[in-house]
C-alpha cells in the first residue's frame, strides 16, 4: 500500500512527554512510605534507586507539609549501633476519605485514614433492581453519615469520596454509560455526587476497585503486574501493569464478561450472543435453574435461594444441576485462557461472592483452563480464589479516593515548595 | 478469607522504583528528532515540556558523542527573523544495522542507516518448511552478505542484526520456543545467529516487529496506543501502550491467534482446538478448500494457488468457498471484538498479505465486529488494512536493532559524559 522509501520521511513522536522529574519522585517516596507501613530513609534511597540527600530534601518538604512524620521504627537496630531507630510513616490522621461500593443486594461504605486503615464500616440491604439518580444519591448520602458518625469524623471534615458501581463508567468524567443499579444511561454520576455531597467524587468501576484494593492490600503486595476476575452477577475483570490498574487504550476496556465465547451463543443481558457473562454469571446459571429443578414459571424464588438450591441438587448428584455448573466452568476456562494467551499473567485472582460455588472453580475448570492456553515455554500462571465481602470493595474505593487526593495533593505541595 | 482490619498493614511497593531521570530524558530527546527527521531545540523543548536550556545541554553531548548533527531547517523562518534556520537531526550515516524477516515463504533483509532509512533490500525465495539451525543460520548470513554488498557496507562495519521469526520468541533471552520455520523447539536462535555473523542481533516475534515498523513508519506518527492484527500463515498481534510494544506481563502474550472462539472447536496446528487462527490462517482455509473445490487428496497445490483459486470460485459465485471466507470472517470479528471489549484500542490495522482477500475483511465482518462490540458509550474503533510485502516486516526488523542499539548506546554515551 505504502512504499518502504516513502516510510521513512516524516515519521512522528516515539515516546510519552516527560513531564517535571521531581512530581513523579515525590509521589514515590509518599506513596512508598505509605504502602511499607513505616521505612527508614536509607531504605527508601535504596528502593527507588535515588540519593539519600534527594530522600532527605524530599521527605523534609513532605514532613513540612503534613503528608508524613517521623516515627520510632519498629526494626530494632534499623539506626545502626548506638543511633535511635528512625523511620517515616504516614501521617494518618490528617485526611479522611469514604468508599462506597454500591451494588444489587446491599450497599456498603468504608471510612478510612489517610494510610489506609480502617475506621468504621456500613452496609445497607437494598430490594434488588435498578434505580433513579435521586435515590442512589440519597442512599449514598446515608450511608456516607452513617459511616461519618460511627467513625466520628464530621462529614464537612472528610477530603474525599470513592465510588464504585458495576457497569460501564468513564472515570475520567464520572459517567456511568450503564449499570443495573441504574435505570438510566449515560448519567454523570460523579458530578452528581460531588454536588450532593459538597465533597470531591471519584468512581469507578466495581471490578477497578476490586483490582485496587487487591494492588493496595492484597497481591500488588508481591506482584507489579496481574488480573482480577470478578464473578458476581456480572462479570469483570481488572488489569494491573506496572503497579497501576490499566483500563485499555481509551478506558472502558477489560469487559471480559462481553467477550465472546460462543459465536451466535446465549443470550446476554446486554442484548448481545454469545458472552462469557451469558455462561457463568448469576443470571446465566439462574434461568438454566429453573428448569434443571423443574420449577413452574410461578414459583420465583430470590437469585440466591435459587442458586443456593442448584448448588445443592448438583452436590446431591442431580445431573441437570451439575450440567448447568460443568458447563459454565467450561466456559469460564476459555474465558481465562484467553486472558492468559493475551496478557500473560503471572496471577490470576477469582474474586468474588459466588467463589463459594465451588464447582464453578474445581480441578475440573482449572485443569481444563490449562489446557487451552497455549504452550510458549513460560509456566502456567497462578490462579489464587478470593471470596470477599463487599467491604472489601468499598475499601477499594477508598483505596481510589486515597490515590486520587494524593495525586492532587502532591501536586499542590509541589506549587508550594515551588513558590 | 482475609479480614479488613488485618489488610491494612504491611503493604509493599506501589510503584516503580525510578532511574535516573537524566537517562530517559536524552533518550527521549534522540528518539523524538529521530522521529521527526529534523527539528528544532525549542520546538524539542515545547513538545518535551522541559526547558530549553536543558535541550541545549542534552542536544550538545548528543552531537558530541555522533549521534546528532546540526542542520538547515527546510522550514522557512524556523530560526526568526534574521537568523539562519538550524535545526536538529540524526547523524545518519554513523551506524548501520540489518534487519532480516524468516517466514515460510521467503526470507527478505534491510540495510537502514542509524536515522532509519532503507539502503537496500534483499529477498530469497524458499521451499516451505520447517529447518535445522543450521540451515536457518546459514539462510541468514547469506541473506545479509546479500545485503550489505548491494548496499555497500562492510559486514564488520554493522553495529547490530534484527531479526524476527514466526512463532513463540522470549526477546529477553533470544529463545524461539516454536516457530513454523524451525524444525526444533526452545533454541537459543538470538545468540547462536549472534556467535555466527560476530554480530550484535536482537529477535523478537513477526508481529511485533510489523507493529514496530508500523509504530516508527506508519501509524504511530498519529497514536500512543493501537492494535495490530497480522493474518497470513498464523494469526499474530501487536500492541502499543503509550508508544511502547507491549508484550503482556512475562513478554510472552498477544496470543490472538491461539485465544479460543469455539469450545471443542476446529484443530489447530498448535495440538488445541477452536484457536482463532483454526478458522482465519491460511492452512485452515486451504484444509476446506479442498472440499469445497472437490479435489481428490492426489491433486496438491502450493498453498497459494490453492488459495487463490478458492478466491476466484468465491468470487464467482461458488457457494462452498464463499461459506469458507463467509465462516472465517464471522470468527476474525468474533476475535477482533474481543480485542476491543478487553483493549479498547482507537485504531486496529489489520495487516499482511492475505489482505488481498477481501472477502475476509468484506464490510459484513466489520459490520458483525461492530454488532460484537460491547456498547459502553465510547466510538467504535478505526479498521485499517495494509497490505504490506514482507520487506516491511524486515524493515520492523532493522527498527528493533536500531532501538536496542539506541537504548545501550545512549546508556554508554551517558557513562561517558559522567567520567
Amino acid at each position: 500500500m505504502t512504499e518502504i522509501g516513502k516510510l521513512t520521511q516524516g515519521c512522528g513522536p516515539l515516546i510519552q512527554p516527560l513531564s517535571d522529574p521531581a512530581r513523579p519522585l515525590r509521589q514515590q517516596i509518599f506513596e512508598r512510605v505509605r504502602a511499607a507501613g513505616q521505612i527508614a530513609r536509607v531504605q527508601l534511597a535504596k528502593e527507588l534507586c535515588i540519593s539519600p540527600a534527594s530522600v532527605t530534601t524530599i521527605t523534609s518538604e513532605l514532613i513540612e507539609a503534613g503528608f508524613l512524620e517521623e516515627v520510632r521504627s519498629s526494626r530494632e537496630g534499623e539506626g545502626g549501633r548506638g543511633r535511635p531507630a528512625v523511620a517515616l510513616g504516614v501521617r494518618a490522621g490528617t485526611r479522611h476519605v469514604v468508599g462506597i461500593k454500591l451494588s444489587d443486594r446491599e450497599h456498603t461504605a468504608v471510612l478510612v485514614d489517610f494510610a489506609g486503615n480502617m475506621i468504621a464500616g456500613e452496609a445497607i440491604a437494598r430490594t434488588p433492581g435498578a434505580m433513579e439518580l435521586e435515590g442512589i444519591l440519597d442512599a449514598a448520602e446515608r450511608l456516607l453519615d452513617r459511616v461519618c458518625a460511627k467513625g466520628g469524623v464530621p462529614r464537612s471534615a472528610l477530603h474525599a469520596v470513592g465510588l464504585g458501581v458495576p457497569g460501564f463508567v468513564d472515570c475520567e468524567s464520572g459517567t456511568v454509560h450503564w449499570s443495573p443499579v441504574l435505570s438510566e444511561r449515560h448519567i454523570a454520576l460523579g458530578p452528581a455526587l460531588r454536588a450532593r455531597l459538597g465533597v470531591t467524587t471519584f468512581i469507578d468501576n466495581d471490578a477497578n476497585l476490586v483490582t485496587l484494593a487487591e494492588l493496595w492490600f492484597g497481591a500488588g503486595r508481591e506482584l507489579s503486574d496481574f488480573a482480577v476476575v470478578t464473578i458476581e452477577h456480572g462479570v469483570g475483570m481488572g488489569f494491573v501493569i506496572n503497579h497501576r490498574i490499566y483500563r485499555g487504550s481509551r478506558g472502558m476496556g477489560m469487559e471480559l464478561g462481553h467477550t465472546k465465547v460462543q459465536l451466535d451463543g446465549a443470550l446476554c443481558r446486554c442484548g448481545q450472543r454469545g458472552c462469557l457473562e451469558a455462561y457463568v454469571a448469576d443470571y446465566a446459571l439462574v434461568r438454566e435453574a429453573q428448569t434443571a429443578l423443574n420449577l413452574t414459571h410461578e414459583e420465583t424464588r430470590s437469585v440466591n435461594v435459587l442458586l443456593e438450591s442448584l448448588y445443592d441438587h448438583a452436590k446431591a448428584g442431580n445431573s441437570a444441576a451439575r450440567s448447568i455448573f460443568r458447563r459454565a466452568g467450561r466456559y469460564l476456562s476459555v474465558g481465562l485462557s484467553n486472558i492468559v494467551n493475551l496478557f500473560d499473567p503471572q496471577l490470576i485472582i477469582l474474586s468474588g461472592e459466588r467463589m463459594r460455588y465451588d464447582y464453578l472453580y474445581a480441578k475440573d475448570t482449572l485443569a481444563e483452563m490449562k489446557e487451552l492456553i497455549l504452550d510458549t515455554g513460560r509456566a502456567v500462571p497462578e490462579i489464587e480464589i478470593h471470596a470477599w465481602g463487599d467491604l472489601l470493595w468499598a475499601h477499594g474505593a477508598a483505596a481510589l479516593a486515597l490515590h486520587e487526593l494524593t495525586e492532587q495533593s502532591l501536586g499542590s505541595a509541589r506549587e508550594m515548595a515551588a513558590q
